[in-house]
């Protein structure tokens, strides 16, 4: 990890059809996020769930990659038609499309000479200048160009994949979360909430959501805050709110 | 429903920091759009994540509802300060913010005049000329207005509200769907796929989805068209090339 710098952000783009259509549950983005946001101090920004077409990939690309640190993209690196995430990046940043030295050789070796097809070659094809993402459980790599960092849409690749993302991220300023689980419902609380919330505006996030647990009905207030100090003092405040409403907490 | 007219399409813009940060494991996108494609014959062509700011949304209701037949959202319609997504679509179409007669009398009558509080009163407030989406569950209804419906974020309640947005939507020409699950790899079958695919491109979408089950790796090969024959045809080839490479289909 390179040095500590202040605010990172992050979007994530989620290619496939699958996922448009319904067929298949996004597992990606809260791995994903919550992997920025508790190892490399990045928070996710904006998710866009787009089509496998080559003109919205490159669209997409150019306009995340001018507008936050980084981009992840998920999906479409695979060996089949419908896998056009590469070409599409190579595209969008005016490079060749090729094979990459290091992705062939991992995957000749991976399948042996024989059976390393051409389905299987494609993986190898890249953006020219791609750094390569190593991939522990099954072989294919990812890549970072620019800041874009490419991987697959399996979620079980793609966890096995994540820490070799570190080495190109800048870490940025930790962000602390407190969730306080309580037995109320929102519009109890929605009031002062508020107050609190202009008051500590600029330093602490405060999220309020509701939740049904064992047939009762609760709300999650969660707070987030670069500063643990700060995010402490409204927790307190919270508190107190909390006892002086007589709202019983959830202990977990 | 209006009448059937052809094609159709839709966007769905999730708002709230929570699923961007990753705590919350968004599950509406799937919901919305199975129930799109199978009940109304529309198709998701576009999907945002975006967090709890005015001007984000903002921008993102002008595009969306520019760009696609219809837009869904869901979050930020409850009574805490975060729940911003009814004024920001005000502000968005340049439509004041105030009471909706209905919407308020219908909370009135849940709750009962006396804890009929502020923050529960907001739920009643929407753009001016917002039609209502009823909520069987938890009585705070959603909205639409021009092509934006408006539904909440919570999963269960907004499921129970699907229907009612049925007799807003015009029908679309029904997207059919054939799986054929095999056992083998994707770059076994890819250059056949490529070739099948290049001659129904018109007609009919394939995609090709990895998976592991009970320690077996196989392909989903997912076919999607408007034309339930051109599908059958596809499907014939695929069954045909699946047996000429001794591929084994998995019985569900």
């Amino acid at each position: 990890m390179k040095k500590k710098i202040k605010k990172i952000n992050a979007a994530i783009l989620i290619i496939g059809n699958e996922i448009l259509s319904g067929r298949t549950q996004d597992k990606n983005v809260a791995f994903i996020s919550n992997w920025l946001n508790s190892k490399c101090g990045i928070s996710v920004s904006e998710v866009r769930i787009i089509p496998d077409i080559e003109k919205i990939i490159v669209e997409n690309i150019l306009y995340f990659s001018k507008k936050f640190n980084y981009v992840f993209t998920t999906g479409g690196i695979g060996p089949t038609h419908d896998d056009i995430t590469a070409q599409s990046i190579s595209k969008a940043f005016k490079v060749k499309y090729e094979y990459h030295k290091k992705a062939f050789k991992i995957l000749e070796k991976y399948y042996g000479k024989k059976k390393f097809n051409n389905g299987r070659k494609k993986m190898a094809k890249m953006p020219r200048g791609a750094k390569l993402i190593y991939n522990p459980s099954s072989a294919a790599p990812g890549f970072m160009i620019k800041n874009v960092l490419s991987l697959p849409g399996v979620p079980s690749i793609l966890n096995s994949m994540i820490e070799n993302c570190k080495r190109y991220l800048m870490k940025g300023l930790k962000v602390h979360s407190r969730t306080l689980n309580i037995y109320t419902v929102e519009s109890n609380i929605a009031k002062n909430l508020e107050q609190i919330q202009k008051r500590y505006r600029k330093f602490v996030d405060i999220g309020s959501y509701p939740f049904f647990r064992l047939g009762k009905i609760g709300v999650a207030v969660v707070t987030r805050s670069t500063s643990l100090p700060k995010l402490k003092k409204v927790n307190k405040e919270l508190i107190k709110l909390v006892k002086l409403k007589k709202i019983k907490i959830l202990k977990i």
